[in-house]
Parts: C-alpha cells; structure tokens; sequence
C-alpha cells in the first residue's frame, strides 16, 4: 500500500492549528512543528503580563489538542530551513520532514522598526516568555521602588511606557492600570502618597487605528479615565536604559517599557526563497499557495494575501480562515480538484480596556462599555473552547472580578529562586 | 515618642511567616526579608514539578499574607550579612535594615553531598525555579524520546533516576510514574510500546526513614505496584551527563537525574560569625536565642535546636512552631520577662505516594491507602488556608482527579519562547 500524502505545518498558532484540525481525520498524514509545545491564545496574553492569569489559562499542549486524532502527529523543534526541491522541512538537530503538501503558518514577532536601544531594553508581548518576563519585571520595579533611596528614582521607577495604541497596547495599559490601582494602595503601605505614571504613545492620530473613530475616541477617553496618559501622533525615537525619547518632546525617565507597537513575520520567512512583498510577508495567490512553490502554502501572519489592494491584516481571524481554507484546498488538490480562492471575512474587532469595559465592533454594530464587555467575553470564551481549561480561566475572572484581585503576582522563573543555575543537562 | 522597637526576619519560609504572623498588630516593627517577593508552600512542589499544579497555586505574596498589617513591611533582597554589634543586616546592593531583635529563619537548600557531577547535572526540587526546570525537563525529554533515532537513545531519555527516599523523593517518584501513566498512553503514540524507567534510589535500607518500618515497607509496596524500581541500601556515585552510577552496580543510562537526597542550611548560615553544629545548622539555646549573639533567634532548618540529644529535623512543623516561640518569646523579652525554653512537639508525618493514596503517622494512628490520603488531604488543605487561592488548588485537584489529567503541562520560561532574550533593562 501507499503511504498516505504527507501534509507537513510549521506552525501550532491560529493559523496552523485551524489547518490541522480540519485535516484530522482526513486520508492524510499530518505533521505540526512548533519549536513550543503548546498553543497559545495570544488574546488573553496581556492578562498573564497583568498578572491575573496563569500560563496554562491560555497555553495548551499541542499534543493534548490532538489526542486521539491518529493521523495528526506533534513535532517539537526549530524549522531551520526548507528544500523545495526535495520536498523537505529540516529541523534543528539535523531532523527532516518530508511533505507531499507544506503550509507554512510560522506567525509574527515583536517589530521594534530599528528604533535605537529598543530591542536591548523593551519588553515585548507577543510570546508566553515575554509575557511572563514582563510580569516579573514590574513586580520586580514596584519592589525596587518601596527600596528607592530618593524621590526622583522612585518617580522613575513607577512611570511606564507602553508604546502601540493597537489592541495590545490599549488592553495591556488599561490592565495595568487596574493591577496598580487594586494592589498598590492595599499592599504598598511605602508608596502610600507616591503617585504612578502610565504613559501609552501611538504614532498614528488615534488609538485602534482598525477600529471605527468613534470607538477609538471611546477607548482614549476611557483610558484617561483610568489614569492613563495618552500621547497621538508621537513617536519613540530612542530607548535608553532609563529613559525613553518621544521626538518633539524631552525624554521620560521610565523603570519600564513595553513595546507593542507591532509584529512583523517571524525569522524563517525572510531566509526562505520566496517572493516577500513590502512588508517581508511571503506572497500567496489566490488560493493561499505560495508562488513558484508547488505544494506550498504560507497562511497567518507570515502570508501577504492581497483583497481589495490591501494585505490582510495580521490577526488571529484570517489566520483561523485561512488556515481552514487551506486545509479545504489540500483536499481538493489531492482529490484531483482545483484549489478555490479565498476570501477574507470581517467579523468586527474588539478590545477590553479593563473590567467590565471594552470596545466591540461586530458588522454594523458597536459597542462600548459594559455590553462591549460582555460581547469581548462571550466571544473569547467561545474560542477558548478546546482549551479544557476555559472553565478554571471562567472561574478566576469570576473570582477575581468579586475579590478585585490580582492573584498570580509573583516572580518566578524557572532554575531561579535558591541560587541554583542553569543545568547543563538539555533540553 | 520613642519608635518602636524594630524585630526584622530574614526569611519568608514556613518558619519567618509563622513569627511574622504572630508579632502582627504587636507592639513592634517587623521586617521581613526575603529574596522571593512570595511565602512557598514547599510540600506541594513535587505536584508543580509534575505538571498538576500552578506556580501561584502554591506561592502566595508575601505583601498579600500582611495586607492590612501595618505593623509588617516586606522587603526584597537577598542579605548578605549581618553586623552583630551595630545591629544591622546587609542587603545586596547597600541597603540595611536596623534591628533590635533578628530572627533568622532563612531555611535550607539541596545538599549535593559532593557527590561528583551532581551539582552540574541533577535536577533539585526545593525551590520553585527548580520545579519549574524539573517540569520543564521532562515534558522536554518526552518530546527528544519521540525524536529519538535508536532505541538505545530512547530507552536512555526515558529513563528517570530519583536520588532519595524521603517524602520528597517518594512523592516525586509517585507523581511522574502517574503523569507518564496518563500522558504518554493517550499523547505520545510515537512512544507506543515503549516503557519507561523510574529507578528510586535511597541510601538507606528503607524509604521515608522519620516513619514506623511498617509505613516504609507500605510505600515500597505501593511505588513499585506502580512501576517504580526501588533501590534501598544504595548510593549514587557519580553523575554525568548521559549516566548515573551507583556503588557496586553498572551505571545507569538516565535522561534526568532528580535530587532529593537531603537539604543543608542556606549559604548565609555558613557565612556569619556564629557558632555551628555538625550539620552546619546555627547553635541555639534552649529558648532559640543565637548563643553568643544578643537579640538573635535563630528558626526552622537554620537552627541547630537540640532536643532528646538528637537535633529537631529540618521540616515544616518545627519551623512554625519555632517561629510562633520566638515572636512569643521577643514579646516577653521586649515586655521584660524571660524568654521560654521550646519544645517541640511531633505531630506526625505524611507522605503521598500518589492519586488516593498515602502513608500517614499521627501520634500513634498509622494510615495508609486511602483513609491516608484523606488525612493527608485534610492536613494540607488545612495548612494552605491563609492562601486565598486554595480553593482554586481544591478544585483543580478535584477536576484532575475527575479527568485524570495533568493540565499544566507546559514547557514555558520567562523570557524564552519566541526568540527573545535576556533583558537589558533589570531587574
């Protein structure tokens, strides 16, 4: 007998992951890589960094998500490159997979646009290890502040900067704005008086550049209302170890600077040969193939598809789409049929600014406040679904939102703590 | 007004917190130090290490226990030493803190016994960094076992050796036979056929030595019914990298080398000028004062207090009821009375040796199976109260005990994930 076609996806975010759900099952053999072993639900990131969620609220086992699908298999490793006449993805460690069919789903990463000293001193929220490094930086910053010898550091180290008005940037602020309020009066007895900064630069003449104006003026005017400074139409220039520099503007002495100012498609797609448009994204046709690449795909984040003259933005809806579609197309091609194009669907946008306040976008209609809030809920915790966890994340919102509180505030890292050190046992 | 008088603890483990506790709403100022911004309930690390529970599940801010106490200020940092005659503690980076009475209590860490290649190549359990990295390593080594190209590799990666049989060792051993019970059947079809070693070693001839012979011989019976080999009277020579060897027996081929063979006092007990026993524990009077030094109590592992000619052991139970004698003691002290001798005052011991299923000894009532576990469940959940998550902990508990899973399984580190790196910017 023949061994079934091969369908290799580099890959376990939205994008990858909707692609191998729909092949499960199907007469092929599936391959995920991913160099982590979980899939992660980036939209609920922010709330890890905010210290209200644990890691594994919103990363599950890759492996876990395909029990029991027998011809799905999992493969923990660094996709070092692709021979496209060989028909080979090779592997970190000299590993390869060969594939009939290929779909590249690798993603984005943290885009500090060469901004000077912004990769050596922003942290970024893109990934599980930025989030948690970014919690235990500002733990560690209000620690060293009730330490703080004079005035002026300790003004430095309770001024924040979160740099992106997109979504990211807007829910991460309003986030910690909420974490300070609600910890800092109850259990930072010393800084009783000392007041703290948030200050969130978008370069663009608004915040939620995606969404409709009214809902963005809505997000500032909230945002506001929480203590946070907005600055429009600024940028950041430079990155310092202790201050940061908006042009037109005297630098702001900071203990702490996030960047969320956007991704750009991670490493891989750059050292494959393919055609890359403008933005470094690898350009599919129609039918999300990538070109002069037969069996190819590219999906998500690291694929330019173009609609209506514009790429498609990067967010986990097209990925989702995409990744479906192009599971649909592997199965017409292998069944002899011809692959369909795709088409982008706009469902609407939607961000949280805090607790019971968010602004939603769905078709025509828009929301705001606490109904917006209760559309953001209703539909994360319709896509957490899968994630057998939803109902402990349910239930620590619920707790939290009745205890206001912040329960997951601690500094952790693993081969840390007792003065041990790294292990030179792998992995 | 004169201030009033200063009490600082170093230490924020079971016995720093319990003298802490009690000194709250007292007529005194307290400190306490500690490196980690949070208290650990250390006889729940083996379960972070195998993936059923969350860090925070088991670690709660120090500065969330005494929210509210206005007395207690928490204070991070890592002490460095200790000025007996101007009465001031050392903190990294050049902080001190005056004391009128000093409590040491700053517990134990692995003791590697010079055995060679240990220190470099086992995997503490301790501290909740090493839990972390234990967690880490393993689901990690699963991962290489399914990439593996020869069976000899395989068998090597899949092979586990615990060092120690104590209850850490014990109840380690018990939880990664179950999580590769439940996980590898149902995730890892790669690994079908395959098996798996977990070698427990002890030096002893029984297990859990603190416990009646009978209960020993019960936890030998129950870890081997579950596939754990169990090596009494046998010690480990040497460790390197791919192999573990042991006296008198060809070496082992093991992918990770677990060490829970013993604990020595913290490296600031070696450090100050006091006097020592043996164990390297600090010499104390039978009212827990440092001899030779005025104002200081020394507590918990830290403390060499001897009682019936044998020095109390190094566990929770003496530690808190250390704490509680030494604040009471201080008050006195401080109020002009005499300080109180201490006795200690064996409650019994516990060791899970996993899901429904314990020893237990309390006074002279001997359980095992599952009226053990009971007991063993009641007692920790009793002991967890002050934790505000520890209905969280229960429900997990219940749901894993309902589904048979192991949900936090993981393999995350702060900083780590997409590619990003150490950040400049501390701390």
């Amino acid at each position: 007998m023949m061994g079934r076609p091969r369908v290799v996806i580099v890959g376990a975010g939205f994008g990858g992951l909707a692609c191998a759900r729909k092949l499960a099952g199907k007469p092929v053999e599936v391959a995920v890589i991913d160099r982590n072993n979980y899939h992660l639900f980036t939209p609920l990131l922010y709330q890890v960094a905010s210290s209200l969620l644990n890691p594994s609220d919103i990363a599950q086992p890759v492996r876990a998500i395909f029990r029991g699908k027998r011809n799905v298999r999992f493969v923990r490793g660094e996709v070092l490159g692709v021979d496209f006449e060989r028909r080979t993805v090779r592997l970190e460690g000299g590993a390869e997979e060969p594939y009939d069919r290929l779909v590249l789903a690798v993603g984005s990463t943290t885009n500090f646009f060469g901004v000077s000293g912004a990769e050596e001193g922003a942290l970024g929220l893109k990934d599980l290890g930025e989030a948690l490094e970014l919690r235990n930086h500002v733990l560690g910053v209000l620690e060293r502040a009730t330490q703080a010898q004079d005035a002026g550091e300790r003004e430095r180290l309770l001024t924040f900067v979160v740099v992106g008005g997109g979504p990211t940037g807007v829910e991460y602020a309003g986030a910690l704005s909420e974490l300070l309020k609600l910890v800092v009066p109850r259990e930072y007895p010393e800084l009783e008086g000392v007041s703290w900064r948030i200050v969130l630069v978008e370069g663009l003449p608004r915040l939620l550049n995606a969404f409709p104006e009214k809902l963005s003026e809505e997000a500032r005017r909230e945002l506001v209302k929480k203590g946070v400074e907005v600055r429009l139409g600024t940028r950041v220039t430079a990155a310092a170890e202790e201050h940061v520099q908006l042009d037109g503007a005297e630098p702001i002495g900071a203990g702490t600077l996030v960047w969320a100012a956007g991704v750009r498609p991670s490493g891989l797609a750059g050292t494959l040969d393919v055609g890359r448009s403008r933005s470094g994204r690898i350009e599919v046709d129609a039918a999300l193939r990538v070109r002069r690449r037969d069996g190819v795909y590219a999906i998500g984040d690291v694929a330019s598809f173009v609609q209506d003259e514009r790429e498609v933005p990067m967010l986990s809806a097209p990925a989702m789409q995409q990744g479906r579609h192009a599971a649909a197309n592997i199965l017409r091609e292998l069944a002899g049929e011809r692959a369909r194009r795709f088409r982008y669907r706009d469902k609407g946008s939607m961000a949280t600014i805090g607790r019971n306040d968010a602004v939603a976008q769905v078709g025509r209609l828009q929301l705001t406040g606490f109904p917006g809030w209760v559309a953001w809920l209703v539909v994360h915790l319709y896509y957490l679904i899968g994630f057998r966890n939803r109902l402990v994340v349910l239930m620590g919102w619920a707790w939290n939102y009745v205890r206001l509180d912040r329960p997951v505030r601690i500094i952790a890292r693993a081969g840390e703590g007792g003065g041990t050190r790294e292990k030179a046992r792998g992995p």
